[in-house]
């Protein structure tokens, strides 16, 4: 697993050219089975979700939350506008659920690596966005990867934030151990693993949060290979275990 | 970051020694920095941490929650003796608050690659269990590692489970990244990362869920420093961010 090291993206370039052209000059040329990860923030930064804060006009939702929550009401005004649900509000803390399914803070909107100012969003379909950055390596390296677009996520039951899949496209996000037999013999019964969270993990722990810039990383040895949806991690509301 | 090839541990074999037997046999240097994740169970197995069911007693309270669960009464018996409390119990689902703060399912008692007719329990103090470690690798190796011991837990939002930190030494669990600032001189407010989890979920992806007996996992590269304990990384019931 490696970082690679890469320049600054600019707001609308081309996703596709900038990380083949990293991975280029870094001397690391994928392999079929590779999996790239890649922050989400420069995914959405190459599609243009960036929001000038000034720009956004809160609505009187918006402005209560914000009363309830402390946080600014433009920034809580695109939380809305990203969210389902709002899942839990206390001063300090806005958990929802995002449209895409995901519960998280802010649903998802971060307003760090956007710019002073600007927030970013998620990328509006993160699946369509790994999908691309699949096709565009393949064009560029001949060869099949998987690609997971990666944010962090807090936990109801840990402290601490960890790295997860939100897009994801040449891999399936899922292991299914279930009837497979143990060293002994039994049969596992429960055992599904989210290996794509798991690989967003890894990655995270080489990205850094503030100013390294890491936003790629490459793992190799994890034979990448189906097809699936980051939607599959999504436990739906009414499998959550803790309703 | 490579799997360690090992044999099978024996009930009450020294963990210290059959890790560093396994290290070196296998070439596989550690040094100052590495990080040795390694799969609770064979430290739980090490420890004298089985049970045989047919052993096991069920009280009362037991057989109910057996009933309601529709899981084994004496399985049951054994996840009560290590959990404080229970968080959530359905038709196949028991979640529990370990004695150790960890809500997770069935109290981290887990049947697989226990031996048939067996359940293996959390060790009984998973940072003593990483410090032992730690030590007899460094009176071996003469260098200092960090130690993660690593179990899969479900989470709430999302499905599939994935690798988490139960105990460590040699290592903060938490890096905490607020008041850096990102690229653009934003100043971080939020980011604080579990990265003894994600090292475990990185490390999980390797060790496999079957019967691929990989439970040591070497990683290098990702400098291990500081001090800490896996209790860290337990959300105290008070800041539950979903009650």
């Amino acid at each position: 697993m490696k970082a690679v090291p890469c320049g600054r993206l600019r707001p609308g370039q081309d996703l596709g050219a900038w990380a083949s052209e990293a991975l280029e000059r870094s001397g690391l040329r994928p392999q079929d089975g590779d999996v790239l990860v890649v922050a989400h923030k420069v995914v959405s930064v190459a599609e243009g979700r960036l929001v000038r804060l000034e720009e956004v006009q809160p609505s009187a939702a918006a402005v209560r939350l914000a009363q309830e929550t402390g946080k600014d009401p433009r920034l809580v005004e695109l939380v809305l506008r990203e969210s389902v649900e709002v899942v839990r509000a206390r001063p300090g803390l806005l958990i929802t659920r995002h449209r895409l399914g995901f519960v998280c803070a802010n649903g998802g909107v971060d307003r760090s690596n956007a710019g002073l100012g600007c927030a970013v969003l998620l990328p509006a379909d993160p699946d369509a966005s790994a999908r691309r950055l699949r096709e565009a390596l393949r064009a560029r390296f001949g060869c099949q990867v998987g690609v997971v677009v990666a944010d962090t996520h807090g936990r109801a039951h840990r402290e601490g934030a960890v790295g997860v899949c939100v897009g994801l496209a040449g891999l399936q996000p899922l292991q299914d151990h279930r009837g497979r037999r143990d060293l002994y013999g039994y049969i596992l019964t429960s055992s599904v693993e989210a290996v794509a969270d798991e690989l967003a993990s890894a990655a995270t722990l080489l990205m850094g949060q503030a100013d390294e810039n890491r936003p790629l990383v490459l793992v190799r040895g994890w034979r990448a290979w189906g097809e699936g949806s980051a939607r599959a991690l999504v436990r739906p509301p009414e499998r959550d275990l803790f309703r």
